[in-house]
């Protein structure tokens, strides 16, 4: 399953060199994975975390950048499930200006499933893995 | 040469698990790096960019996240140059709690240096890059 | 003219109480701004920015938040020019839920139009006052 | 009782005109609004939040943004406490720079005691109330 966002950037999503700010990018990153996590175990990223009670930290991420994403760029953010570990799951995403190819930029983040009250490291429920890794996409 | 900055976790910073969201703390990291590079080259980062019409987006990011930063946490950033290349500066970062050895997060920043109005990539000039290679710090 | 444009509150740009963080609104009301602005004077506000070297900032903002805006709310925001001076454009905004009537939030916006290179306040040109002016719809 | 906090204005914090994106400013009168609370009641906001399970939503906010704050700027905020109500704390925030009589922006936040479990607007507590008021400096 792959998840694609559309996306226009904002004017106050830019730094003075006039595109996007490194950091805004890794929000691009996570926005697309709610969406993509929804998708995949059909309920809201929302729900998960307030019904269930339960957190998906960051414990890795890693991106690179190769062209500026610029204000007003409308752009596509694609984002799919790479690999779903006991407690962990590994998310890839690209970005992409509209009818491009390459993309401008290409990233993997690294979830792990915590309890929220406690803090502490759980493996994932399984009605959350089993969707989870049906969704995957593991790189070709 | 070392840049150790000290840093308040404020509220508006963490998300609804109470702790600091993920991509606010590459924020961090580059807030840091504006410092040390004010300091390894006796100069404000922000006279670099605006009078000197250079610009250093990132071209790569990694980072680990072993422990929650949380709300109120009063944490120290380490930031240290890793490698000047010819155009490119590699920056390493650490953030712990005050008192604490080990690293809740650590990181590395790849950053290009442009010609801010024509966005193309340059090298560095040599009043930077040589300040900036005197303060590397490579790893052991 | 109304602009009206639909919004998911993200994660990351929720709170520790699980909500909005009230400056992030008013990134919400810039965001429906450059919409409208866009709409109204028929070019995107990326262009009148970089293209023309004019700016925008804000001069003063009033808010009010009547009800909560949560993490996976579907919004809908609402922004609509009230008045346009000589040099200054006065937008309001209003920010419900899917459905709603009654407003969480609303607020009001006063920008300025300067040259972004001398950073000096100066006329609204007639090309932009002219369609501004034909858009505004002041309050009853 | 004042609560005066010193801040360098960030690269990433600035928008493609090079100066403080206006929801930043909110932040900033965010942060002082932390560190003036727990000055007037001794202990860390964070501590209010999560141990007491007491929220502050802003409820109202106006601001007037005078002069730019720029990249690299350092700053000064300064934030009082301008009424107490029942439920209600109204502070009061201006923004000057290093050795500047004139602030460059002023506002004021209005938060209201919210019970964090229910989200349910509640009385400030005798505990808190009471330093708060004698904190208080209306103004003149």
């Amino acid at each position: 399953m792959l998840c694609r966002l559309p996306l226009t950037v904002r004017f106050g999503e830019c730094d003075p060199a006039g595109i996007v700010y490194m950091p805004r990018i890794l929000h691009y990153f996570h926005v697309a994975m709610e969406e993509l996590f929804a998708a995949a175990v059909s309920r809201p990223y929302a729900r998960l975390v307030a019904a269930e009670g339960l957190g998906f930290p960051s414990v890795h991420v890693e991106a690179d950048f190769r062209r500026p994403l610029a204000h007003g760029d409308r752009l596509e953010i694609e984002a799919r499930i790479e690999r779903v570990g006991e407690s962990s799951c590994a998310f890839a995403f690209a970005i992409r200006g509209e009818g491009e190819d390459d993309p401008r930029a290409t990233g993997r983040v690294v979830t792990v499933c915590i309890d929220l009250a406690s803090g502490e490291r759980r493996p994932l429920p399984e009605w959350l893995r089993e969707p989870l890794l049906a969704a995957a996409e593991p790189p070709l």
